[in-house]
């Protein structure tokens, strides 16, 4: 196999990057300046030294704890309970949040072999215990997998004195009532707002 | 900027990925193995080094000439003329062609200051005159830059005792007539074909 099959091969293996897609890439890259992949190359070798998990919430950081659990101008009070790191960003640029997270690294799923001891629920069990928390949001997906994992850290928190919340769920912004699914459609009429008049 | 960011930043240049993709697949190389992001670094650092154009027909390769240029059992009298490195593959995949081939870097676009000197057209040229070639078949995309680039190369070589072709343009096998655009339906009924009864 030569290089460009190679980097090919290895490209293809990324989430949704099809064997053509990868192609595409693998000849932009051929084509594009040298420092490109050069810079390219040296992140990605790069990478697994410098990110690491913070010790307190379990997100990717360069530095241990990481800067949101070492801000101490956020509400210490407050946990978003996320599924992966990626959604701390996500829920980072929405503005929307001000308090710490706890990332779980998955959620349970026990037809493909993932049970809640393989995530990091006894350690928010335990932050919960020792930290002076009022409020645990759960941030998780709207799906079979979420409410599983929610229901389950519901079901453990049971005799805590702790406000437990979850995010709403329903029709998305902009999205078209025409186009939504049962389901959804079902969660916004249950959860509809009252409008103050 | 830390490394996550810069990565996602270098990864959001190639085509096709956006910022939302870029993040999604450097968390994924991020929570994948090691050494996956390892061999992934070494192939992009070393790639400009080993892949170089082939002198005879310019497309990427590790060796020069290039394994088709070097394949004795190959059609010499036959060079099919591509826009870019890629296309030699994609007509490789097709098991379609036996002769050789001859790479352009490009095609001639004078709105993006792309003229025939950028091209290897010259070098074509002079591979007909030595070489002992019969068909000179174009393989350019059905486009304007790829027509006025054709349209070039015929000019080139009015003079010239060889036989020049390009590709059928017309319906793409599995499409749908109601989706054609009326170039390609008009392309199709002039290039109709007579059907032996």
């Amino acid at each position: 196999m030569n290089s460009i099959d190679a980097l090919i091969a290895l490209l293809s293996k990324l989430p949704g990057i099809g064997k053509k897609s990868a192609g595409r890439l693998a000849y932009h890259i051929l084509e594009s300046d040298r420092s490109y992949a050069q810079l390219l190359a040296g992140q990605l070798a790069a990478l697994h030294d410098i990110i690491k998990h913070c010790s307190l919430c379990g997100s990717w950081t360069e530095s241990d704890p990481c800067p949101i659990c070492a801000d101490s101008t956020r509400d210490a009070s407050l946990i978003c309970v996320v599924e992966r790191s990626q959604d701390v960003r996500v829920i980072e640029d929405s503005k929307e949040f001000r308090g710490r997270f706890h990332v779980l690294g998955g959620l349970i799923a026990p037809l493909e072999g993932i049970n809640p001891d393989d995530l990091t629920i006894g350690r928010l069990i335990h932050r919960i215990s020792r930290e002076n928390i009022h409020e645990v949001i759960l941030a998780l997906n709207p799906t079979v997998e979420g409410d599983t994992t929610s229901l389950y850290i519901q079901k453990m928190l049971e005799e805590s004195p702790i406000t437990l919340t979850r995010l709403a769920s329903g029709l998305p912004v902009g999205g078209d009532l025409e186009y939504a699914d049962r389901l959804t459609l079902s969660r916004s009429f249950r959860g509809r707002i009252r409008m103050e008049r």
